[in-house]
């Protein structure tokens, strides 16, 4: 109602009708222009199937809405993209600030362009509300690949959880592939547990590291290595080269020394140079072996389809701690009881009870 | 009723009287006699907190029972003891079969009860159900122990999951130590996820290894290395003596690249055997240091305030999905999705809305 009194006063200015009836009766109208100008759930469609980056775009946006009134007409799109997606192979990249994410992304996304592969860039980044996009959201990072026909860049979906973020980008991953964008990248920050994320959602995960002064297994998550297909050691240039090299030594070793991957694929570590493009064809061809063995082993659909069951059960999961924990009369009681707990006033088994009783009379 | 039929018909041959009637007026007075025997809430607790060990096993016995009729006594239990409880040191150790946990318990056991303590030696082990209990379940590997009044030895809870299983365990710890046993251990298997859930439960963690051929940090999962605060080489006698200070010195550079620990307690290696007794003694100056250094920062605490919320927590999460897993509707059309997912007629975030709103409308 605020909106249309707004828009009445603003066509009052212009029009310089005083008629309340008829500036509201013009607003109306204005507004429902405004509505049928949204394209329909077919047309979205339609647009992404054609590979329209615009109406991708604006997909993309809805279903990042948070406006409970977009989920259903979002549901409706993903639909309809579903039988035209999963043809694409999914690289999630990770790596601590510093690393050259961007700069590695505008090299290895350039050269896949250059191999005629249609490129998309995601990011999951759940801090981006609070750093204001603090990966991808600066465009300009990738400046060449950004302007590229090939290339579709989309900043990280905001939100203050990950399993809501994470949730917007793996849709988006359905409307990219129904566009026709063959490799996915998915960029994530190397720290928490936005890897986890990722890794379920891709096919292939990539750890980007540099050489440091120190220890080289420092800083870094030990289980982030274990998820790891490829380590490249980044920045491998210039007076870099010979701390690279040991870098990459070192990481093989580390590597050796972990328990095989379910894939059978023993990952390696690598070197390259965003700038020089040294090393970047190598670990594009080190992704195609992986594709190629573990399509021929089976390993990728039935990694892919352990990823769709995982993303079902977990959506369950977590709407279940949600409607629990959002529930007001809960959120009182549990403060409580944390404190009952902690002065040893009652058993964590016996609260949870206590709780889990509230909740099943309050349903 | 039909177990009161039973009892009449023993009853009935035994006094040779035909009556219905009779009979089964006896049976009902012999039941509630024997129901009568069960000890109250308040005997168990004063019994426990008296040291009394036979009653300290049926409380035990109580709260491992599935009937859920045990469930309020055995909360009454656990409620009466824990002003008395969380006054002990609990130790987890863990290691793949064949590194020889229970002889070295029962040598690790029997030094602490000649200091004078009191030890409780609880299991972990959700296999016990099928294995018909693969660790303690033979009481006679700690033969010493066992006979040793200082000592209790229960073995591990049965059950199909280590929730239920763990959980009882968790529970099992308060009696303990309200019953005067003032350092807990905890065994379980070297595999799978039963040492998280120990280690979320104890203040101390003990990974046991036996020196092997070739690479030594093979078989044993990452993460439990990551969690360990103790690595402990077992069989370092007779002519295994040279391997295990290779494989301490190979563990102890090991240790040196893990990320730091919350607690910044720094997990070293050692050998030990539990033959000779070499090394024993060492295990246990370690824990002190490690409890002494924690209390003065204030980390024991806070560890232990953090797993209690973690187990209320955990329960109310496992309820959540138990009731909604559990529920008959649920189950077919789970399977249904499940399927569609896999056929990319749905999308994963779809078919989960779908079952929540069955599951909403069922409730």
């Amino acid at each position: 109602m605020s909106s249309s009194n707004k828009q009445a006063g603003s066509l009052n200015e212009k029009a310089g009708i005083s008629s309340h009836e008829i500036t509201n009766a013009s607003a109306i109208i204005q507004i429902r222009n405004k509505r049928r100008q949204q394209p329909s759930a077919e047309e979205l469609i339609s647009g992404i199937l054609s590979g329209n980056r615009t109406v991708l775009s604006r997909a993309i946006t809805l279903i990042e809405s948070t406006n409970p009134e977009h989920t259903e007409k979002a549901n409706e799109v993903i639909k309809g993209c579903l039988p035209n997606a999963n043809k694409s192979i999914r690289i999630g990249i990770t790596g601590v600030p510093g690393v050259g994410k961007s700069t590695f992304i505008e090299a290895f996304g350039t050269f896949l362009t250059e191999l005629g592969k249609k490129v998309a860039v995601l990011a999951v980044d759940p801090s981006s509300t609070i750093s204001h996009g603090s990966i991808l959201g600066d465009k300009t990072r990738m400046e060449n690949l950004v302007k590229n026909e090939n290339a579709f860049i989309r900043p990280s979906a905001s939100g203050e959880n990950l399993g809501g973020v994470a949730r917007k980008t793996r849709e988006t991953i359905i409307l990219c592939e129904a566009a026709g964008f063959d490799t996915i990248i998915i960029e994530t920050v190397g720290v928490g547990q936005s890897e986890t994320a990722v890794h379920s959602m891709v096919d292939f995960f990539l750890l980007l590291k540099i050489s440091g002064a120190g220890d080289e297994l420092q800083g870094i998550k030990r289980g982030i290595m274990e998820m790891a297909d490829a380590i490249v050691i980044n920045k491998a240039d210039g007076d870099n080269i010979y701390k690279a090299n040991q870098a990459k030594a070192e990481f093989n070793r580390a590597l050796h020394l972990f328990p095989p991957k379910k894939s059978n694929w023993l990952p390696k570590a690598t070197t390259c140079s965003a700038i020089t493009k040294e090393g970047i064809s190598d670990v594009w061809n080190s992704i195609l072996d992986y594709f190629e063995m573990t399509k021929e082993t089976g390993f990728f659909q039935q990694k892919r389809n352990e990823q769709n069951q995982f993303w079902m059960i977990e959506t369950i999961n977590e709407q279940l701690k949600q409607n629990f924990y959002n529930q007001p009369e809960i959120i009182s009681l549990l403060e409580q009881n944390k404190k009952a707990v902690q002065n040893n006033e009652i058993s964590p088994f016996a609260a949870a009870q206590l709780l889990l009783n509230k909740y099943k009379k309050s349903l």
